[in-house]
């Protein structure tokens, strides 16, 4: 509880100096005002949350929570839970998507076990186990309260590390199998839409096994009644510990003042869990695509954040947020490198 | 004509051996079917263009192709027409937004001069104007049947000429105060909605000058009567001499089985016009983002074209299309450098 104390109170607010200067300068640059749209307000959010007009960002990191589920035993996924860590051994010989797309931005990865069921071994790996998957919360919680603050202290931390080793922005991702259906649980705490709205087919399940995720995620809160008004309940009981991890992820860089990319449909349930604990740290958020999975438009909707990549994707591991960070370096070059209207000798509007 | 007719003789169907073998190699990668979604789209669209499961794009070029406009003198634009010389300039010395996003993505700039009402003599300019801007379309024709031609020729040599040097990604891109009121008029030809949902404030006017484009449009319809029937026409008579070279461009990149992505409105008003004279131009053209212009989601619409990207930008000059060059790079990576399921040894679906 210390640490989650401790980021907490790091937390503040955009520095509004700084971002009228980067305001002021991009409506200097020659384009019409405003006309580059969201890379400008990304720039202006990028200096808010550097306190710096024109901040670099050469040091990237994408952060892969593992965990896993218990919750599997009701028959959500159509994979097996051995692919949580044949998966994570993909991403550390360098053969998933989200190596391929972390490659093509120029991020590192970094890949923690929070929570998975398996033990492995390999030296590019965090150990930072909690417990070895989730309960069955459709029979009771997920986990301990405990437990899902120690989970969340493992993502304050590991944002912690990759900061003081020199990351300057932070994308989120996930693996873990069955882990849309916790994450339709604490969306459907808080928000106000029938279950069935906010359940998908994660990585593709077909009809009977959506069936099985909507009952699941119905049986999980009318079990567990998760305290809407109490995040860490939510998380501890309908929750997941990759899941708290990226909450923890996200808290660990707003106290850190380092911009964090949210992917898709986990890392958004964790980006919920988050505001939840601090509102503050949306400041300190950056969305990047909208997932195929229906419930992912209602979250980002909860949390204000309008989705830049509309790209059908549904994989999760963090490869969305990679993706944006190619928008959020444009973005940096624009404010930067773009001549004035006088530099460029070029008539302003009429 | 000779070179128009050349073209279009030129374009063919995508390969639909290599789309399957893309997209059975897609399906052994380690992710579940389908979830990389627009990323696993465009790699089988490549793939078809260029009859290669694993085709290299280093060489990328944005063809900015620059106009000016008769109907400014109805005061539908909130920049003095000074200003389309002046940007070309600023981009031909590197200080525009186009600039530093090409320098981003790694794509050179080429720049015609196929009408604008300035000489402008700069050693990297290509000029090849055909008129020195359009004329008033609220009086009469835009230009002569003969000039669209001309324009649309110029548009297909550049294509020719670029991929004759090693292009092989063409974005699209455009400079010409004043024209998204041809492209609003090239749109209400073809679109079965009202004017006013059509014409947007482009660079930002204020609510007068958006009436008055509003009326230049309808003026320019009853006054010119141009025949959906006949896309040359259509373009003589309520288009831009930018426009129809964009439109040529695209041609002239389908003829070559060149992959060439479409940027905003008045990119996607020449692919319109590109798609009403071969409709197999469509094929070769990857959508990038939707602008804030309100007839652009029209557009992409008539065009079956999905948008990527969801940045609120109204710029042109190509901006949009240079920022989805990532993606076309991401895709080809993906399918070219992920792990199958029995490389990394991980289990496939139940």
């Amino acid at each position: 509880m210390e640490i989650l104390k401790k980021a907490m109170e790091g937390i503040g607010v955009l520095d509004e100096v700084s971002m009228k200067r980067a305001q002021e300068r991009l409506d200097s640059l020659t384009k019409p005002r405003g006309s580059l749209g969201v890379l400008e307000e990304l720039a202006v959010k990028v200096a808010g949350i550097k306190k710096d007009v024109f901040p670099r960002i050469n040091n990237k990191v994408v952060v892969v929570m593992a965990g896993d589920h218990g919750v599997v035993e009701e028959g959500v996924s159509a994979f097996p839970q051995e692919v949580t860590p044949q998966m994570i051994l993909n991403f550390l010989s360098g053969g998933a998507a989200i190596n391929v797309l972390s490659r093509h931005e120029g991020a590192k990865i970094v890949c923690v076990d929070v929570g998975t069921a398996a033990d492995i071994n390999h030296p590019a790996l965090l150990v930072k186990k909690v417990k070895k998957g989730t309960d069955n919360m459709t029979k009771g919680p997920a986990m301990s309260r405990e437990e899902a603050i120690k989970a969340i202290e493992v993502g304050i931390e590991t944002a912690w590390e990759v900061i003081d080793k020199g990351a300057e922005l932070i994308a989120t991702g996930d693996m873990g199998i069955g882990n849309t259906t916790p994450s339709s649980a604490i969306l459907a705490v808080y928000a106000d839409e029938p279950i069935e709205n906010l359940v998908g087919r994660g990585t593709g399940v077909d009809d009977e096994r959506l069936l099985k995720k909507i009952n699941a995620v119905k049986k999980a809160i009318k079990v567990n009644k998760p305290d809407p008004g109490d995040p860490v309940d939510v998380l501890s009981k309908v929750g997941g510990l990759e899941i708290g991890a990226i909450a923890g992820c996200i808290i660990g860089a707003a106290s850190r003042r380092v911009p964090v990319i949210i992917d898709g449909f986990i890392s958004t349930a964790g980006a919920l869990i988050a505001s939840k604990i601090e509102p503050k740290t949306v400041y300190f958020m950056i969305p990047s695509h909208v997932s195929q999975e229906p419930g992912h438009k209602v979250m980002l909707k909860l949390l204000g954040l309008e989705p830049m990549l509309h790209m059908n994707m549904r994989l999760g591991e963090g490869t969305g947020a990679v993706l944006a960070m190619n928008l959020v370096d444009a973005a940096l070059k624009i404010i930067k490198e773009m001549a004035t209207f006088e530099e460029a000798g070029v008539s302003k509007e009429l």
